[in-house]
């Protein structure tokens, strides 16, 4: 019953193979390995995108902060939901980064950003001329940090503000494959064709043991891209493992079939808890969902060891009552019997 | 006939088979994982440092530049070798990582500090009040990026100079495994006892995949150090498959049997070369060496399949009886017929 | 009629009489000049502060950044009102010094920071661990960016915030006379005997030509700020034109002169609104005060030679009738006969 | 006998006359001051630049970090003279305003760079593609360090390395008058028509009160550059009393005035020493010297009241007769009977 993280889980086998298979031999290091130029071929296929830079990265947090760096001057605010990971969960890294930019949160319901409130929120910027910091990019996270999916046309709606307003669209895609399965889209339709200018194309969370991709679509500042990712000690030498991974993930869509079941799982989990009355605080649509329930059931379902974090309150505290909220992540592993062990631990008789 | 780097072989064999060890069932991310412990346990012993801050990343440059960050201000130099990684290869890693400190270089032969030039260098900074960058840390590389090692006497001279000012000092180790088994002392010999306090503890070089270890003999800014490797993006979310890696190194003294291969390797490379009458251009103590030759013969080499890379010079030129330098570098999987054949190109038969 | 800013005036004559007198013979420079030494005694005696260090830059947003650069680390917020001078006037200069903190805005009504939300903020960060940046400084603007003014006990509450979270204090007194004037104590009472660290000592709005002392009441970090005062490029060479503003400032009271006559016309505008029956927006208790009225107005008043700055909305516009808020600002030099005038055109005659 | 530095002496009368008079009134905050406007003109005018932008600031460490901020990636390298005032003598204002670019040392004669050196260190970085820093700029001071000038020829030839690699060149003219006046070319011959494309404008070391132009002769990064002034906290908000200063020492060519009493008293300084037998290290072209003597000579000379830096040795030591360096700067207030009476100190009956 463990819910804690999609980072939690076993890296996927084929995956595993793959990485055996590539420590055979000499293979030059540093992004210039085979393996490298089959990934770069088949991401820009995938993205009909036959331009695209694209480089790879151990962390999701690594290629948020090194594309916010390519996207952004040090003097600019970058706009994005008020709990992005780039905000809550990255201990300043987009500053870092960024030589020291602001980030501007933009408030919405269900984890996203709403396209009205983003364009007063970028219209209030840049009102102090030289005083004030300067507009600068808009990140977009898909799936969200709460669970939920950007329809294309919200995506739309962004992106239309965003280019209003001249600014560049930078897309964290740490569950990029979540949020495509869920839309049943194409990754071109769900990027560069809605306005998406780079995309963080997570794998870490979806069966890679740490890969994600950065795809500039304008390659124009690929090469600062590389000296940015050296310099923040971010290239591999042995690069070939990342390439290998990466190659294993894309490989006869294991990525999108990973996805579906990670979501899938969380779609038996939610029908499994509103079976017992317990209705998610937005909508599920990818592999987690948030629920609350008094402090007293959190004890007992963490005494029968189920393992989740708490998204606010603590397990602790006087209120056997007060209702604490749950975040519940599956990933391609989770087994059934495990959602349905823990649906049943809510059972009068468990 | 490979030598390019030590960067290009294979991950050994029992560091792959630790990943699929590790790659069962949930584990807890970010360093909570339970190999993780037993990695820092094992380090601690190995050094005779119970106290000692240990956390892993992923490459050198990482461990090198989150050790600067932790050991200067922005406001002040490090001291180093002329030709050390961290001023060449490293695309202002340290300078980004320290909030913009300098790095004065230091003379001395055979890609050492020389304990007289490191004194005076120190000497003439600062003496200019406010005006000036004030001292920071030393850093020292063992092995050397010229592939000499050295010996416990000069580490103290070197420290001993940085003690007197006051200045902390690291070791960039990204070979340390290969000056160890040269010097044949103990890890706490080469480190703590003779005045390091931060050690970057290299694997990757030495048949990893992508693994360094950071020891703080002093644990005081282990807090800080966490915080700058999460803002940094080099905090791995499935932590595992780094202790695993290094787990498997230390295991059954895997590490130090990896480097005596290497430096052999090494040493057969120079005997047979001195053999065609070829000396190397410094002492050959760890697992490369530099010598050089004329262009005509490199391109015979080159020609022929050998891989490695010119120090000096280029391939293409006018003069065939330039002499150029090259760098060959061996690992742990150089096999010795590659070794020999190598050789036996500069017979005259060849 | 003369309201956009308390930057618009004249210097104090007694200030050019002192910038004349300084300017006979020979200085050390670099802040080692006679008057300094003058200033920091007279600084210290003030504050009844013998141990403060004291040091002198020419603009408040250098005072500002400095000083949370010393107080805070790269992976920390800083926390302040919604509309604090480091948030919006600053263009960065806050995450430029700090080596790019955030700042996390604390809301309040008049401008100022409520205690309860300080709390309650302040608990919310750094509740992610490692994820998140950490609790950094609270910073304090006196009088607020409102022309509001903390009472003693005001500040009391939030620096008692500050201290159960073990943070560091900071006060923007960029109009520090303003306030103080209006409260009737001391600078003690409303500075470390409140629990301030450091202050920023504006002398620029009240009648200097460009100087702010920056008054840090531990002296320890006096090295440090030296260091990057001098980075910043904020030591100046020839410092005794700093020293000599300062000194005269403080000399027979004039601050606190100039501080009055700037409140009183500030009284004295808003008695004649209030008279004409315009109630601003907040107490006015410093030297400015908002206030709104229909756009005609505005075009009326502009129309006929008065100047201030509009806080929202825009002369130019559809709708005639549209609540416009200006700021008006008054210094030391605002003439009777400008604030009577100025009244004088709400009058249906006019 | 005042020869410490150009930064002791008093302000200009002119200077001074010219503050009170523009201590009339209101006037615009932050550059809008119809002062700024004829400085402007006038400095377009003088440079026959009509294009250029010009801007304002108070230090000359300003000046050049400000710049080289616009001219440079974080990670690129400046390459400069050995003992640059950039160099030397800011803290790190370099790295800090370009976000933690190097800096590489040029040799050269006479505390110049020389151009075949300049060439072959440039030369010598970027060869290791994304591993090493990148090229910069080049950084230029006009007159130097050493107190020579180069002459036009000279900065053809280093223009010319630089613009054969495609990198932007800057002068640090803190002491440009000092050379033109000794060129007696215009300030475009020295400047754009010779390739420079930024300079830092001195006046504070010639007679204003802490006042820098920065001229940039390609306008594109103008706005760039405002931003970056502002977040430095180097925008002033009483601008007009930095636009005074300029506009007075522009006025009937003051600037030049100045700088030839300070060159003029330097060259009766050289002829005097030379005629007590004492050669100057380098040759005398602006307004200081450099000259050994033994220590027990300086220490009689400081007891007589002279004052000078040592720029090597110290007046404390076993040696009498140790040769130490003295560093003589004049400027435009230097008497003449300072002079003379300070040569008269090493005649024998002195």
């Amino acid at each position: 019953m463990q819910f804690a993280s999609d980072n939690t889980g076993p890296v996927h086998p084929r995956v595993m193979a793959a990485l055996a298979e590539a420590n055979e031999g000499y293979a030059a290091p540093y992004g210039a390995d085979p393996l490298m130029d089959a990934v770069r071929a088949r991401i820009r296929a995938l993205f009909e995108a036959p331009e695209a830079a694209v480089h790879l990265v151990a962390t999701g947090t690594a290629a948020n902060a090194l594309i916010l760096g390519c996207l952004s001057q040090p003097w600019q605010t970058v706009f994005c939901a008020r709990h992005a990971h780039i905000q809550e969960d990255e201990c300043g890294a987009p500053e870092f980064y960024t030589g020291g930019a602001k980030l501007t949160l933009v408030d919405g319901a269900g984890g996203k950003m709403d396209p009205d409130a983003l364009r007063a929120t970028i219209g209030a910027e840049q009102s102090r001329g030289v005083h004030g910091v300067q507009r600068g990019p808009v990140s977009i996270t898909q799936a969200t940090e709460a669970g939920t999916v950007y329809s294309l046309d919200e995506l739309h709606a962004l992106t239309g503000v965003a280019r209003d307003f001249g600014l560049p669209v930078h897309m964290d895609g740490a569950r990029f494959a979540n949020a495509l399965v869920r839309l049943g889209c194409t990754p071109a339709e769900m990027t560069w064709k809605v306005g998406i200018d780079a995309l963080s194309f997570g794998g870490t969370k979806n069966g890679l043991m740490g890969v994600e991709a950065v795809v500039l679509f304008d390659p124009e500042k690929a090469w600062e891209f590389e000296l940015r990712r050296k310099r923040a000690a971010h290239l591999f030498s042995k690069h070939r493992y990342l390439s290998a991974q990466m190659h294993a993930y894309l490989a006869d869509d294991l990525w999108l079939e990973l996805a579906a079941r990670a979501n899938g799982a969380a779609d038996r989990l939610a029908a499994a808890l509103l079976g017992r009355g317990i209705l998610p605080d937005h909508a599920v649509q990818a592999n987690m969902l948030f629920a609350h329930w008094p402090r007293v059931i959190h004890q007992r379902l963490h005494a029968a060891g189920a393992s989740y974090y708490l998204w606010s309150g603590t397990l602790d505290g006087d209120d056997p009552d007060a209702p604490l909220t749950a975040r519940l992540v599956c990933d391609w592993s989770t087994p059934e019997d495990a959602i349905d062990g823990f649906a049943a631990l809510f059972d009068s008789d468990a």
